[in-house]
């Protein structure tokens, strides 16, 4: 049992009665598929983030759009929270059942529906993940770009807007959810748009659903743009003398609008505890992991044109990876850096800001906070994608040392701070859940955040749709 | 006059009494830029579509946010609607005010707020129209790609969800509008998002508000996605044998994931209509325009790939442009389609159609609605943003004839329901306005326009914001 935290730093419970007629309804209607196991509840009452609440009372399994529709229609006629569940990656306590109510594991609704080629598009069911996605995809030549890290559902990152290391060429789930069927707060399923590449067709109630974490419907289907393999790829890693020289050369990289796929920073910290994990022998220093994509010509002028840039700066021990087993071996280092990390100290838990600021102020961004980080004498280590101004702190906390979280949140709340000054955002790609509902009215302003909640009582009149998240009603 | 109409392709007209006490109160606070005169009213109450209404009751020249809200609030006091207007370029209704009301003129406000050049971004004023933005960023080597034909405002193209020739390239203003201001149905200005590239942090009422067609709120400033003006540009066209031989080495093009930046058709009624009115002696045949960006190497290469598709359908006369001179002019064969259009029957109107499907789906939707609208014997033109799937058909009608209009009429009905079969859209630019409400009902299905008219409903509970534009309430 952890520590007790000081209340400000605790997610508001209040958990809403379940009636025993809704659970006995719902094991009537799917039997086996809806568990009370204790054990079951549990692990969908958790996620990623520090956050702890009470369980949902019941998981149901969902096998089909109908299956997410009956338990919405049951859950709304007793006024009953509903919470989606894809793997439960969520850093930001999504799925946290802080107002009681049921969770609808998505992860069985789990097939490719139709891939088409031709047209550069794939449907999928919330509960494909994207890496099963792109094993899918592996024989059409075509791929899914968007990589959050974590093997996420699609309906997990549709509902999160999520992104990750190819956002800076390929774009977000905003810019790739081409359109999504979804359960809506009195269980229709709806379609919100179809596979033409463009539309003027009414409000954008796709847009709408990305991002909404939840709260407006369940994500049922999702329709996504795809890509062409690249005819070449190749990845670098580049050590800089400092931060800052990383930091520059990015912004220089973006300003000159090379297409790069991915520019990740790695500050010296990561690339430690990668190390110590990993057995990769990297140099301790903050390195740019970079890949690109194109034709064989257009990838060697972009990497000449970036190694340009990162020479300027200090960039030395430019290793290149080409093949794939290469480029692998390198992106290790990235994909293992929140793991190495937490094992760097055992027990801990990690906390993890996501602010994203305009590539200009990434310098003014992250060098304070830095600074602030290195002062505070917490653990911590920095990964960033940073083409697109988003980078993370992972603050790594002894869960027994309340002073500790209490720290970290204070580092977080000056990191956000300068950010919103800088005319960026507290949450680049993680969500808002429940730890940053304060920080989007600050962001958004009062005016804006109501917008969002006169939606969200329009929509879901009962509020039972992962209600606590994003805003408080 | 015009000869009368049948009665369901004429707008339901029901203006709303707009009080004296309204009209006072506005010279009150706007003084000379408050006008009631016909002449001014007329100019405000009509758009490019074949619409006709009574004009609003007066036009407010706004000059500020403030002013924007002010006369929203006036408005909202006496439950009269308010109707936003650019330039007037919309080919939907937008504009007509038929539940009546008054118009709000954001032409003045036109003023580029801010560049900022290292992040790639722009803030401008919703009267800022996109050759005086594209002007106005010369010097900075940066341009802003959408490009819909006419010069219309950044405000009206953000309302309408506009794109145009580059979106196979840059996308639509969907992906381009990072942020906005908005004056809501009660007169207060919300900003929708930040100069962040990405954000998660709740709904995304930026992409809401994109393509609302002023129902929801007064767009009153932008903030925009800029690019750097490519170091190559190049631009070709090429004749084809047939348009099918056209359509089929644009699917392959886009497919094959060639980063084309333009690749539009036109037909050969347009080039002789073209021809005829700028004696560009083209080729009376149907062709592909199309534009290159990048490195030289780059761009050599893409063009290279294109010409190899091409010539295996057929394609002929590659004619390439580098210089910005004799890009201009292949570029005013397709800039000048529409007027070229107008003037070839003296004294017509153009109805334009706007589906887009998926580019497998291209040659089955065009090919034919071609064969439909030669066997129509109703005069007409064919151009498109052919990469994205998107077309318009201009038929060319008598208005003395309203036996034309109905056949014109029944040629798009023919064409929509084609392509809602082949899952595409009725719009992929223009919006729905006064003229596709059904078709929007048709595409999207009752239950996903419910969920529009609850938004509607919810932010504008007194129906002052464009009401009867996308759907009836």
């Amino acid at each position: 049992m952890n520590a007790p935290l000081p209340s400000h730093l605790v997610p508001q419970i209040d958990q809403r009665p379940v009636p025993a007629a809704l659970i006995e309804a719902l094991k009537e209607r799917f039997g086996a598929n809806c568990s009370t196991a204790m054990a079951v509840r549990e692990q969908h009452g958790r996620d990623e983030s520090s956050f702890e609440s009470p369980p949902p009372a019941a998981v149901v399994f969902a096998q089909s759009t109908a299956d997410v529709a009956d338990a919405v229609k049951l859950a709304a006629r007793y006024e009953v929270p509903v919470i989606p569940f894809g793997v439960g990656s969520s850093l930001e306590g999504h799925l946290l059942a802080v107002q009681g109510g049921i969770s609808i594991d998505l992860g069985r609704m789990n097939k490719v529906l139709n891939i088409h080629a031709e047209d550069l598009t794939v449907t999928v069911q919330a509960g494909v993940t994207r890496k099963q996605l792109n094993e899918e995809l592996k024989s059409t030549g075509l791929f899914f770009p968007i990589d959050p890290g974590a093997d996420a559902t699609i309906g997990g990152m549709s509902a999160t807007r999520a992104s990750g290391t190819n956002a800076v060429r390929y774009g977000t789930m905003r810019e790739n959810v081409l359109a999504l069927e979804v359960v809506t707060a009195d269980g229709q399923a709806i379609r919100t748009g179809t596979r033409a590449r463009k539309s003027s067709a009414g409000y954008d109630l796709t847009r709408l659903m990305v991002g909404s974490e939840g709260t407006l419907g369940v994500i049922t289907e999702i329709t996504l743009r795809i890509y062409p393999l690249p005819e070449a790829i190749s990845a670098a890693i580049c050590s800089f003398p400092s931060i800052e020289a990383a930091v520059r050369t990015t912004i220089e990289v973006i300003q000159l609008g090379v297409p790069i796929a991915r520019v990740e920073l790695i500050d010296h910290n990561s690339v430690r505890m990668v190390n110590a994990h990993s057995k990769l022998g990297l140099r301790e220093e903050p390195m740019l992991l970079m890949e690109f994509h194109g034709s064989p010509a257009g990838v060697k002028e972009q990497a000449e044109t970036v190694q340009d840039i990162a020479s300027q700066y200090g960039g030395k021990a430019f290793e290149w990876a080409v093949t794939p087993e290469e480029r692998t071996r390198l992106w290790t280092a990235r994909h293992n850096a929140y793991f190495a990390a937490i094992q760097s100290r055992p027990g801990c838990r990690a906390i993890s800001t996501d602010t994203c600021v305009p590539i200009s102020r990434l310098a003014d961004c992250l060098l304070d906070s830095v600074k602030e980080a290195d002062e505070s004498g917490i653990p911590y280590f920095l990964v960033g994608h940073v083409g697109d101004g988003n980078f993370h702190f992972g603050y790594l906390l002894d869960p027994k040392v309340p002073r500790e979280r209490e720290i970290a949140e204070a580092l977080n709340h000056k990191l956000v701070t300068r950010a919103l000054a800088l005319e960026g955002t507290c949450t680049g790609e993680h969500g808002v859940g429940l730890h940053k509902i304060d920080f989007l009215v600050s962001e958004a302003g009062n005016a804006a955040v109501e917008m969002m909640r006169t939606i969200k009582r329009a929509l879901d009149p009962k509020n039972i749709m992962n209600p606590g998240k994003i805003f408080t009603l």
